[in-house]
């Protein structure tokens, strides 16, 4: 068993992908409009950078404890973690086209939302993906009973399709959208956060690991 | 407990944000006035960027000492670092903002070291948010002596408070904010520095783990 | 032996350059024609980028097989992992640039293509390089029989041959050599995927480490 | 003892740091000159990016000897070793200032050069300290014999020196500075890589660290 490199590798790009965000928070400097309203004009820059800041790092915790419950490296699990992380990369890009299109409220405002809610769809998938593979073989050195495999896979699919309906919701309505995810990261933080360490000694614990 | 994966990502974005601080130093190139000239009007570029990184490198030494004394790594605490590193990654941006706004000379420059400033105080938070937690429950190896919390705490807020004194005091004057807060960085190396091993072997030694 | 800090840095690079790949996907935002139109304009990028990201991922799985089997850091080994490294900081910028050639169709395209696949030669010349340093010495914990040392080779050659087969194909038509490098990751992440692990047990399996 | 974060964040920033490198090999696309003109013109660029990647390699090797070879973290080795990070950050701006004013060959070009040559000094001096700071106490695993320090102190001003004298040259003839540290950077790898493991296993070995 070697999780060093994967969990060092995904670290890597999970701190990179975080502060990138924030180089969308460049502004365009004096002979131009005021501090204060170039402020104004960037402040859906400012809830998009909160918002993707938390749901990385949401995630982040999420693989820290799924990870460490691992007993086996192997291939499979190398790439599935790297489409995880092919969308956490894709994260800092929505981000700014979410950033850039939040002002105008048009129909190119729903398409950005439901973009920047399709990069969270397609993580919760890798990270399921990931989450399932650990349900079989030997994968996992804390496994699940097979009889509670089914809630568990239940409790992932409500988790990532929150991102899904904020998918569809976008299309209606982006700020809807927007607020849902928001409140999904915010809902996560408060309720998981008082609770008990993070460390998984058993597998019930190891199951409640969610996507959110 | 396991502290190595809340140190490996601090660390990535702890050195992935001190890195993208030398992005703001970039020039426009021949056909524009000539090298030195440009420099000289970077000046204010140099000047944060020599600031901003001792401040990150500061708190990144903070970190390491307050980090090693933790004896259990719950869900509070990563989601106390996030807070934290929230405010980390931050910085590049805010010290782009002050560098573009100082040779102005008017009241968004005043704004725009507001603005750093409260970046610095938000990240004080943060890590007093972090130190605040050690001080409860069994979450310390070095668990300081009940009687010894209060002369702590006032320690962490003098700390802190150096950048709230910043804040208001760039609402009047920009350049004096800047100073007190390089006076500061220099302050804390220049007496910190010579003093005896980092390693908190004892209580006292990790209740001076200081903030600024 | 401390292959610790070789795979930490290495690590790293992997991580910031398959980050850096998203920074191609950003977009001119709105007073621009519609988002929809921007993102088929920007075609090119996100094909770009899904190669290129599992390019990286499939280079940074072989290396974290190889270096596993290594039983002694030197210098020499130092230095070639660095050739390595410098055509993988490469990549992101020769990603852009076949992004921006892609949609004119024109000898620049083929130029275009043939920089990114000339890239991709230098990698797998520089990870080819770190093989053959070990099949020499004690350098490897699970030295190959001697005797299976061409055959070994002759494995790296047809990985790596398929880059610069791909850059030949470039000179002739720029889509044709895209659609081969595509073709050659999904099909070593769909062969290799499936079987067993990762872990190099045997001589067989590093020597079944291949290049592409 | 705790080596392993001063080595985490001193390698996450090479890392990042020798990535931003390639950062300047952005072309302009289409509609501007044909491209093997742009990459005509960005020879410097390449050429820049080539001598810098190499030169963050070397003083990656040699902090990572050194580290190696301490016995204690303090303070002092922690705002030291910010001292000599401090240096690799500037390294991918002086890269850019120098990659843009080479093709001009005036007055500019001779103070990018001396500003590109200062980065490397100043690299140069941080390493010294960090190896002065390993020659006093009980700083090192591997104490030097005190009638050593002389010599090795000679050994690293000569190795630093090199950068000292292509600041020199740089004012006078900016194409010679820049050759002077290419072969530097050519000699040191050559001369040094077919040598024997780099594990210092004896005060000799540490002491044959050194800085260029």
């Amino acid at each position: 068993m070697d999780r060093g490199r994967l969990e060092a590798f995904s670290d890597g790009v999970f701190a990179v992908a975080i502060t990138l965000l924030a180089l969308n928070l460049t502004l365009k400097g004096p002979l131009h409009p005021s501090l204060p309203h170039q402020l104004w004009e960037h402040r859906w820059s400012f809830a998009a950078y909160l918002v993707s800041f938390f749901v990385i790092g949401i995630i982040w915790v999420n693989h820290h404890v799924l990870i460490k419950s691992i007993a086996l490296v192997d291939r499979m699990l190398l790439f599935l973690n790297l489409v995880l992380l092919l969308f956490v990369v894709l994260i800092p890009a929505a981000t700014a086209i979410v950033a850039q299109y939040m002002p105008v409220d048009n129909g190119d405002t729903r398409v950005a939302m439901a973009l920047y809610s399709a990069v969270f769809v397609g993580m919760s998938v890798g990270f399921g993906a990931i989450f399932e593979w650990t349900l079989h073989g030997d994968h996992s050195s804390q496994p699940l009973p097979p009889e509670t495999h089914w809630p568990a896979r239940l409790r992932f699919v409500a988790g990532g399709g929150v991102y899904a309906v904020a998918l569809v919701v976008a299309l209606f309505n982006a700020y809807a959208a927007f607020i849902l995810i928001a409140v999904v990261a915010v809902y996560y933080i408060a309720q998981r956060t008082p609770s008990s360490p993070a460390d998984p000694q058993g597998p019930g614990e190891s199951g409640e690991t969610e996507v959110l």
